[in-house]
């Protein structure tokens, strides 16, 4: 086998932002000449969060606001009495959502649908600077 | 090392029917004689999702009901002012779900549990044709 | 291309019991040599799950109180009549989290962030013995 590993830096403006991802995995997976392989992405850190979605104005406002009545960032949460944080419902929304993505690539294309972009949500309270990693097996 | 990549047709009836894939990928897992390996199934497209459940009656309901409750598909979202669509619920479901499922393959088989089933839950508001990647790494 | 498997077992107190799994799964990635590889956990069974999160008391109620309030334990679900269980909500919460997570393991080491911990969260409505499945590709 062979592994290959890249990685993609993104300045977020936190809030959940979602950055669509497209273009840089595409590119990735083009550079790599891999013809049938899976393509991973991994965010470190522990308030973002990976999953993939019809990527238009509307949804990332819907996102927005699903996420904000589940777990309102100004509620109480037992993590601001930990650090003094003031961002328990950034951690709880990214620990559902999950920190990974996992998708096959075939005859050297990500296998995604025509209205199905990967993205990044940062939920995190504040603008950051994020380095996801790529892994490429095959 | 190898990749074996092969694909699942199901036709859904949508409006969060969940498909029982168990069957389906045992055949493929079988089929590709890998003793020990690592088994992905992605589904291309943003309103539908994979995850494990214990496959019975009472949890399909279950399931509906709650994702009703969580995100109703009569309520108003942003997306259906894009496209004019009526499925903004269904777009938020799946990207919570997540579009992809791994698990290991070990001795020939899949590491299921006994009671757990690994199932697509196709969220949209209308019947739908889905072709699922199926890609074994070993 | 190698498979390397291993495995881990956990004993839980269920009732959304949150695991962190960091020193195990570092010590796998160090026993197995690996310099560059996916790291995959799987938890088999439908009552448990796989995130990462920051470990830490606070979040760890957070998390508790979050999936109470998202699916009570003593409401009534369907699954209650199919075989007169008690756990309708550990199968809804454990199938919105996931049974999986894939963490790249670069230069020998899993590119977790500083803060983010690997973690198994039993939904359960009691005690269990989980054996996670590790699957190292490289």
């Amino acid at each position: 086998m062979a592994v290959h590993t890249d990685y993609i830096e993104v300045e977020t403006g936190g809030k959940r932002s979602v950055v669509d991802l497209s273009q840089q995995l595409a590119s990735i997976a083009s550079k790599s000449g891999v013809s049938d392989g899976l393509l991973t992405v991994f965010v470190p850190g522990s308030t973002a969060a990976l999953t993939t979605v019809e990527y238009e104005p509307g949804l990332v406002k819907d996102i927005d606001a699903f996420l904000e009545r589940l777990l309102p960032y100004s509620e109480h949460y037992a993590h601001h009495e930990t650090w003094h944080d003031d961002n328990g419902a950034a951690h709880l929304q990214a620990a559902l959502l999950g920190p990974s993505l996992t998708i096959p690539i075939v005859g050297g294309e990500l296998t995604l649908g025509t209205w199905q972009q990967p993205v990044l949500i940062d939920c995190d309270t504040r603008p950051r600077r994020r380095r996801l990693v790529v892994q490429i097996l095959y």
